[in-house]
């Protein structure tokens, strides 16, 4: 927990804020806050800045809060991810949060198991979990959007055209007889497939959809090495 | 498991190996082989290839095996990486392998705590285990190689200048002036700090042996996510 990620039932006054439970946890045992100590903080959001200790005791903690700078800028990337399986689904949810990605579409694929669908990982309390974790990792406020897509066929032929519309749009397939380019100098979509890969009838109906097919080199990597390898090569900045 | 690693001791003759236990267990539970099916393997340290179940029982597998094809190149990069958390350090070693990186020394820094230095993680056959699990994803049969420097004055004051010597020497350090490059067409040095940062001090002793201070954006990455990244964008192909 890099920076402490306020929400607005936080607040007891305009520049007061009261936190209980975890982000208290975190405050008194990992960082071992005293009276005056600086915290970093950011309202969801908004704004970042600081947090200075007012008061804590056995349940509560009390800051004085002042917001006076930008979060991060969002990494213009919008990434269409197979489903993954559930225990790596949270840990590339939550780095996807981290590195700056705004837009997550998780797409089912014919590879993707159906029992991964009914993961308690997908309720919107567990998502929404992991998305925390990742801005307070980053230093960020502004949640990403995170989409289910359970019909690959319908989301390809009717949404995904007008969103690759106009940006750098790639789907990454071992066999690619393109490399995947660096240092990308517009917006990005990029396709993720399954472990195994997305089908030749999906990689068909993606191109379709004016992707373009490309390749991290002979390895099958997995998919939480995959994906920050694939942003780190396309982004000119993190 | 992409490939089934063999290793000497499986063969029963010039051109047959018996697998017992994990690899019998992935070929029968997951693979569901009867005689006949094809399975990609590859000898450690050697020629990759296939193998052709000749028999499978309650305990073991016999295949046929024709070893004709080489191994993905390896990546000319060495990792200097900060000792991670041992849970952590398991899933990083893998990826660094699945990636292809073949030189791997790990590195006492301040902010390392002393007591991943204890971890089972790091007998040599923990080790071990987590490069198999790399190779077998990657497709490879060139172990790595791992060094522990659990001592970082001599190491970076003693070591390090040759080994980065007339390589492209970094060490990635948020707040450092100058990006991360991308598509570097030479040998790659690569030091990678703690969650935290190496410390001003250690940041001055890295660069007194030829390593130049490189960012990847503003965000704190875990260590998880900043490897595949910085690999990703540092090298030409993977």
């Amino acid at each position: 927990m890099n920076l402490i990620l306020l929400f607005p039932e936080d607040f007891i006054d305009d520049s007061r804020a009261r936190l209980h439970g975890r982000r208290y946890e975190h405050a008194r045992e990992i960082l071992n806050v005293t009276n005056g100590k600086v915290l970093q903080v950011g309202l969801l959001g908004g704004q970042t800045g600081t947090g200075t200790v007012l008061a804590i005791d056995a349940t509560t903690l009390d800051l004085e809060i002042q917001l006076d700078q930008q979060p991060p800028e969002p990494i213009p990337l919008t990434v269409v991810l197979a489903m993954p399986r559930p225990k790596v689904f949270k840990r590339v949810l939550q780095g996807l949060t981290t590195i700056g990605v705004k837009k997550i579409i998780l797409l089912n694929s014919w590879r993707v198991d159906k029992s991964y669908w009914q993961s308690p990982a997908l309720e919107p309390e567990a998502i929404r979990k992991q998305l925390i974790l990742g801005l307070e990792q980053a230093r960020d406020t502004m949640m990403p959007s995170v989409q289910l897509q359970q019909r690959f066929k319908p989301f390809v032929e009717d949404t995904l055209p007008d969103m690759a519309a106009g940006t750098c749009a790639l789907v990454a397939h071992p066999g690619a007889s393109q490399p995947c380019p660096a240092n990308v100098e517009k917006k990005v979509t990029l396709a993720i497939g399954p472990e195994g890969g997305f089908t030749t009838y999906e990689v068909e109906k993606l191109v379709a959809a004016g992707l373009t097919p490309i390749h991290l080199g002979n390895r099958p990597l997995r998919v939480e090495t995959a994906v920050p390898a694939l942003i780190g090569r396309l982004m000119p900045c993190l």
